[in-house]
């Protein structure tokens, strides 16, 4: 059977290259079209586009000419990483237009009938596409991955509210750099230094978890009234992020059964064989050093959260540090696995 | 009147090094003994130490020739950063020995008799050197300096516990490679990288601060009856300590409070006018992205701690980040203070 | 006598910063008036500018207003550090307007009748300002200093040309992040990283270079013939430019003679005790491993240039490491000192 | 055909750990034996060594039992990264005891019989091996690699003087903290600093790259009459060395003539499609601020010499700045790369 095929918006800018890099040989989606800001336009993705990714920009993107992102583009479904501004009202002209909206970008993540979606944890959320579909008959929708260290967050999360319950949680992040994009953070600033804020990154934590973690009723989905703080600092790394995680559990629990809810956390992607899906969603690792940013940031080929200083906690119950790749599992291939999942359920047509 | 005679032991390493350069020129203190171990004895102190501060090695320290560190030396008081194997023995026996010691190693902080000493939050426990004086007739005692993120911890929970009492403390920490020493981190751990670990941190934040935050009860420190929870992390700094920091008050208290406790916070130093006691202990900063430890590590010459990012927390009652230079508020600088103290209040003779 | 008014030309920027902190209680200037582009115009200094150097906003300019960066202003003269497209002009109108131009911008640099001036080096080339005075009765003038890394690259070289003459110059830098500006480089280019490019640094190394080690020939510079070549590297250091160097001299030196000239090497500055001149131009340190940026960039206030690893060349005749404070013996500081030498003789008036 | 039996010396170091790396799923060798200094021995493999590279230790290395660097191990073949104080004496017990030994170690690299081997280069050299022969009849032999800057100094250069002849070159390397191994360098040296020295490195770039470019004359190996000056920096990355190259040629050249000179390069490693031998030996990049560590240090799976920033130099001939991965291509890769070499000119036997 013949690929999707697949437009990028916002194919010049970080996440857009990973996007670039990730689809390269990918079995069911084949990238036809890509669409920049005004600059872009008109020229091959090469001239376009100053590739800051390591290794080489993939030979199939060289030559094509890169296009407005405004529909209608030569394409099936359409991946999203525009900028906030813009992002709104692009993707609610493709969506109208008929195309499927795998976004990584902000601007619908909240929005009651759209899917923040991370397949491991909240596939029954792809129900809200009913409620989409109610509103544009054109066949197309939206489906949204959340904030780069949210997924990381709530991935951790999931199992143990799955198993024990959450009551609260307390988050402290160290960022990396790729977080913010390119030019993103001046190196003064990160040099030497950490800064201690990252507009609405805490507010996003805080409110797309409840929403993660929340159940459909009926036609919407519940928020999880799980009490959430989050600190966040950028660091100089240059991919991975890390956060520092204590939770409160409504029930009592054995550090091995916390352990064992991590460890043997597989879901849906893993069932279905999603081809970004990793083998194993969460590691949790024994040394006492561990996780790090350069050694832990590519499991699973970046899709793999590593947890590890999983320890009982003085004031909530557990204490643990996780970490993740930021533009891989923190974003395009976020989105990539919600395509995968989507396709597989059916819900994207040639 | 001349200037009370002070030898540094481990007087080679990274916290001796701030003690030789802190003490140049200090109104009160003259250096006339400098110790270190075996490789370094017999040098002076130019060959024996590779001077690793920005800026020269003093000049009065360098044809100082490096002695042993064991008693009798040519002074009045020793200020002692030797590392933890040693400490303990070689410190007790200064003591004995009739010398007070002025610590900054860990051997002895959480003895039931030796003062755990921050001159702004618990001078009162400086009762327990009675205790020392009824065991060892010689004239000499020990008197320690908390670990170098606790002293800023402690210092930014101080005016709180004593205006609004703490029930809880939740810390994230983003610690200086220089706390660790040279060669300390190797540069593969620090580079592009954090370290979610380090030896023995967590458990002296949590047990140094309910020290330091307690009150005396006849002739011994009750321990604060504070629950405290501590994860740490290295991160590729090389000058300064943060900590991201929740708290939960005993009484409700708004926002506005809680900073004026932080920025109305003065104490003894501030009153003795002692040479090292910044005018403000604590600054509270408004922008909405410090403290920085570049930009904030050096205010009131490395003896301010700089607190930013003051809100309500949804998990706890207030957060904020606190900031202070590991190396001079977090070691050499606090036990210089400790001693202009001890001196202040005549526990100090020629 | 009172002070000499001073206004700053692009104060909100990286090295208009500068200007202001070392302008602080200096003997001689008095800033007066603060101006930079159109965001800032109105507003007082402390809303215009994000302060980014360690330490705090002097207190003199927090209230100053921010003014439109052209004549009049309310001044005796103005020091520029006007970013390159705007600067050709402003200046321009400021020396025909009657103000002495005290600038760091390329803009005029090269011009046959300004002078790239180094006090230590070729203060005869303020002999140029005749030519000036000729075309322009106003009073007004400009003076530059020489790009960030040419001074220091100068400095290094102009005892040895003065002794040995300079047949050829090999020129590689590492050069520090803060000498591109704020936000200036990208984190994500600096982490782990080196960029081997800096636009038209090259040339400027190589052209300058020329010039300032010419001498006058009746009205004009003679450009020194020697043969420069420059490569450049942009690492992850956030001050101090180090420059790896290699020579032939015109005849034959021994190494010691060629360290005695570096050593000894001292000149107008030094003799007129110009405020801002280093007691010794130039430090040769004998460390196997010095000059490091960390530890050197701050000697001599950062107006003094280390050099360290001197030895003879198998290909040149001798090679050296050169290290110096881009921002301040780079930048401001030698703007401040090249008005300290125009106020020494009597080139500046109230 | 069953695979050769490799053991590998000094495992648990930084390079060990490379070969262990590489040479999992190796079509030609397989890792039977794994030794390293006295604190090893004994344990498995993953008790002994703390592994620093990104991914998992690879499997069928874990439960291997370290043993001691002497001969007899259960292989064919040994590659060695002992360090410079026991490599002279261990390798050559093994040699004597008849194993080839494949070093990346400094101690026999300078020895008149001992060729110093880069395959692309110089695998005439490989008739020294007669010598060794004479010397020691068991069939064991000793082959080496260049240190880690020089190889790709080497192979930059090669091209060059093959096609035009090389007079002098100046080199200024910038090197990766990687090269020093772990511990290594103290990252209070590495972060926000410049280390402009490397223990022995500027005169074994010197001496190394003379002897790799030397012919054969008879049975030895006439050194180039090649000028060379070397001067070395440690800087901030992580891995991957660069080299900032001047190049003095014999004849006169056009800029393009140099550019197809390494372009074009080619040699047996390609013509005998060793298994690690990249397709392109150098790739010269035409982006202006390209090689960059970051980048470009995974070109041709780190096999791969980058080139960029290709001008004409004031002072010698030609300039430009090489980049590659000094733990792949300048040690393990280039080891392993050797022993492909020898397998395939029937050197290594069951």
């Amino acid at each position: 059977m013949s690929k999707l095929r697949v437009g990028i918006l916002g194919a010049t800018g970080t996440v857009g290259q990973r996007f670039v890099q990730l689809l390269e040989d990918h079995p069911q989606f084949e990238v036809t079209a890509l669409a920049a800001s005004d600059r872009s336009q008109g020229k091959t993705y090469s001239e376009a586009c100053a590739w800051r990714l390591p290794g080489e920009m993939p030979g199939y993107a060289r030559a094509m000419r890169v296009e407005a992102p405004q529909p209608p583009l030569h394409c099936d479904l359409v991946f999203s990483s525009l900028p906030g501004g813009m992002a709104r009202e692009t993707e609610g002209a493709f969506a109208r237009a008929g195309f499927p909206v795998i976004s990584n970008s902000s601007a619908y993540r909240m929005d009651e009938d759209v899917p923040l979606l991370i397949p491991e944890i909240n596939h029954e959320h792809l129900k809200l596409l009913d409620a989409q579909r109610a509103k544009n008959s054109s066949g197309g929708y939206i489906v949204t991955n959340p904030n780069c260290s949210t997924i990381m967050i709530a991935l951790a999360l999931a199992p143990l509210d799955a198993r024990f319950g959450l009551e609260a949680v307390v988050v402290t992040t160290l960022q990396a750099l790729s977080g913010a994009g390119y030019p993103g953070v001046p190196s003064l600033d990160a040099t030497d230094n950490v800064v201690p804020f990252i507009e609405h990154e805490e507010e996003k934590i805080e409110e797309e978890t409840q929403k993660i973690l929340g159940v459909m009723r009926g036609e919407r989905v519940e928020h999880a009234p799980i009490k959430l703080s989050a600190q966040v600092h950028r660091v100089n790394v240059t991919e991975g992020h890390m956060a520092a995680i204590r939770v409160k559990l409504a029930r009592r629990a054995a550090l091995e059964e916390v352990k064992d809810a991590l460890t043997s956390f597989t879901s849906l992607p893993q069932e279905l064989k999603l081809h970004s899906a990793p083998a194993q969603t969460i590691i949790v690792r024994e040394e006492r050093d561990r996780p790090q940013p350069r050694l832990d940031r590519d499991a699973g080929r970046g899709m793999t959260v590593t947890v590890g200083r999983l320890l009982p906690d003085k004031v909530l119950d557990f204490r643990f540090v996780a970490l993740s790749h930021n533009t891989i599992r923190g974003a395009a291939g976020a989105a990539i696995l919600n395509a995968e999942l989507l396709a597989a359920t059916d819900r994207l047509k040639h």
